[in-house]
């Protein structure tokens, strides 16, 4: 079809491992694209750019000011979507496998969703020419929202909860049960939890991050489809706002709150702290989840109107850090060590003792660190007029006993009064996909 | 405050009438912008581009790669954001106004609620160093979030619901009955309407678009604060992906149906049909609405699932147009007008009588048109699983006939099978504000 061509074409990039990625090469404008794109020119722009593990995707119609073309490899030694630059949006989506799915068709389920999210992640369609497909009897395999559009950073990510392995019923459905990570398993209850069970758990994650939300909804939508009868949606959440930065390149967007946030996250440069804080190690147990990580998401109801009405010395002394600058209340700047020692000319220290920074550092947490990733949500309003609206708290770490170990020390922290957790779930990520396999083949083999 | 640059100094931009934008200066990059915040500069880099009209703001430290810097102006003979360049991502809010608030409370909350859009509008906070402002008893007047990003196109659009004129028990509590426009008044029930009453109605209604929707959704929430005890969200709606044009020199959108919406829609380049279907003019009724419009919205969900099933040739049927092209199915191009009188070799019509298409043309309808400017919606799930997904419909026109109209017609629609409407809104939207006045100020005169 000659007018599928971003997202149309069977073309595929030059690049197929490391997680290297592109912006539009800069001699091709997105109006010289867009010239192609209407004269009904077939075939997507497809070239190599600057050696071995960059792929790139075609720019394409429909790009607004924020369309991005660049596309990251979807294979590689970990999946993409971790340690990749925080996409400015997300769709997340929590699904539960059907009780009448058995191995088999759990792992050709797994097998057709790593086929479609390898070619969507580089600004392809579902399959070749798939929107404008179909024949007399099948619809068309790609649903065509994206048609046009490019590649726009797509990471998709998979994960699979602990009731994958063993239902709440107990019941070991897909002959898993043995080979689930003991660590894994529903998060106990913290102080506070007003967790609802439509926001909770779920057998399988799909992480779907981009810069457009457009890409990032059509590939959450075209993976639900595939998925139909055989695993359904149980829970979804757009974020509209990265809070975030995964890497040094990033500045620190601000969160619902007002404020900085994820200073010390950890970052894709810091290799050291990856092995040791985000990725399973291959010594680690089990071992088909080496290269992998655990996932934690938490839907967080930011309480907003009462926070709009605290006074900024007080809110600083809340989060521990000035708004403005992000930096400690210790000294210095954004990127300044806090110094939980200083203290005030009245001997109080500087930065309180329930202040947030303090409690979620990793020095009162006998050093745990991990690579948050969340983004701020709108949801609507409630029937009191107040915005429905928080932080969906997404974060990666080598075992779960990181996240378990800096939310309990959080349960005295001052922030509480207007935070809600509402939704909760965990979920092991397997490590990278090589060509040619599915997202956990380990698991199962 | 020097870390609180784009959005935070007292600095306006160079133009206050006509409705120019401007990208950032070539010269400029991000990363430029970018150094120059790192170093905690003071002041927003605001320049005057090309002429009259043209209000640039600063570039700003969050933006990703969609953040864009142009600021449009909020004054001018109609209010922005309706001929605008339709904006990527949408946050809107139907406000209702407090029992307790009399005549003079209205104008003060319209007149707070104009001065913080003429800032916001312009990349600045609601106040000079307002997210870090405030006192011992006073928080800060911005809540913060957008501290550091550019203006990224944002309009916000106000409107004035039938209610606020009289109320759902006739009172007339602003002394404004005498002075509703006789067709402002709740829309007709139309057929196959499933509206929910928390989706419907408002007495207030303020649209926000941008480029980044942290923009859009910041200056929702700072309106609503500054409402606080006068006025309170009664409904709200994100909407992510643009789903018209409002310019030519903007590409074709696509719908969650997968195809390319308003290709016939008015655009801001059509003076000529923007006098006749779009402005109220000055020889109209009531004279204090001119050089306004009346706004419609519809929620509309779409039954997505059922919908992709569907296959292709009869989806185009549906819908009256190519799926890829976007062309009538007469034949052409995207831009070539459909014929409804082609006929095919059976002697049936190429466009079927009941597709989309043919009843929502103006040739169907009297020659009626209208302004759109809906967005794409996921609203997460519903219990089955299914994406609360669809089309947040928006439309300017002369007079809610033309609505009318055109949605009866659309009562023979083929694609109603796929499309459930559950909620309804009308507006009327005052004409341009002049600087030092309040929006819809001749009301109240």
């Amino acid at each position: 079809m000659a007018d599928a061509t971003a997202h149309g074409t069977g073309a595929e990039g030059p690049g197929t491992e490391g997680s290297g990625a592109s912006p539009a090469p800069e001699g091709l404008s997105r109006r010289g694209l867009l010239g192609l794109f209407g004269a009904g020119a077939a075939g997507a722009v497809v070239g190599a750019a600057g050696g071995a593990g960059v792929a790139m995707a075609a720019t394409g119609a429909l790009g607004g000011a924020e369309a991005s073309a660049a596309a990251y490899d979807f294979h590689g030694v970990h999946q993409a979507g971790i340690t990749t630059p925080a996409q400015d949006r997300l769709h997340f989506a929590a699904f539960d496998v059907s009780d009448t799915l058995d191995r088999t068709g759990l792992v050709e389920l797994l097998t057709d969703w790593t086929d479609a999210a390898a070619r969507l992640t580089q600004g392809l369609e579902v399959e070749d020419g798939g929107a404008v497909g179909g024949s007399d009897v099948a619809p068309p395999a790609d649903t065509g929202e994206a048609l046009g559009l490019p590649a726009a950073g797509l990471t998709i990510t998979f994960g699979f909860g602990p009731t994958l392995f063993t239902d709440a019923a107990g019941v070991d459905r897909f002959g898993l049960a043995a080979r689930r990570p003991p660590a894994l398993e529903a998060l106990p209850r913290f102080q506070g939890d007003a967790l609802k069970p439509e926001w909770t758990g779920g057998d399988l994650c799909v992480q779907a991050c981009a810069d457009d939300p457009q890409v990032a909804v059509h590939a959450i939508r075209n993976l639900s489809r595939i998925a139909f009868g055989r695993a359904s949606l149980r829970w979804s959440q757009l974020g509209f706002g990265r809070t975030s930065s995964t890497s040094t390149a990033q500045s620190t967007p601000r969160n619902l709150f007002g404020f900085k946030d994820g200073t010390a996250n950890v970052k894709a440069e810091e290799r050291e702290a990856l092995a040791e804080h985000v990725w399973v190690d291959d010594g680690d147990e089990p071992a088909w989840l080496a290269g992998g990580s655990y996932l934690v998401a938490r839907k967080i109801r930011m309480v907003i109107e009462s926070w709009d009405r605290v006074q900024l010395g007080e809110q600083e002394r809340l989060v521990g850090r000035t708004k403005g600058e992000g930096a400690p209340l210790s000294g210095g700047t954004e990127s300044t060590a806090p110094d939980f020692e200083a203290e005030g000319a009245t001997g109080a220290p500087l930065i309180p003792t329930d202040a947030h920074v303090r409690l979620a550092h990793a020095s009162a947490n006998g050093g745990v660190r991990m690579l948050r990733r969340g983004y701020n949500f709108v949801d609507g309003n409630d029937e009191l007029g107040r915005l429905d609206a928080g932080l969906f708290f997404l974060s990666f770490q080598r075992s779960p006993e990181q996240f378990v170990t800096v939310q309990r020390s959080l349960a005295a922290d001052a922030l509480n009064e207007y935070l809600k957790h509402v939704g909760s779930a965990i979920f092991a990520v397997p490590g990278g996909i090589r060509p040619g396999e599915h997202v956990g083949q380990a698991l199962f083999t």
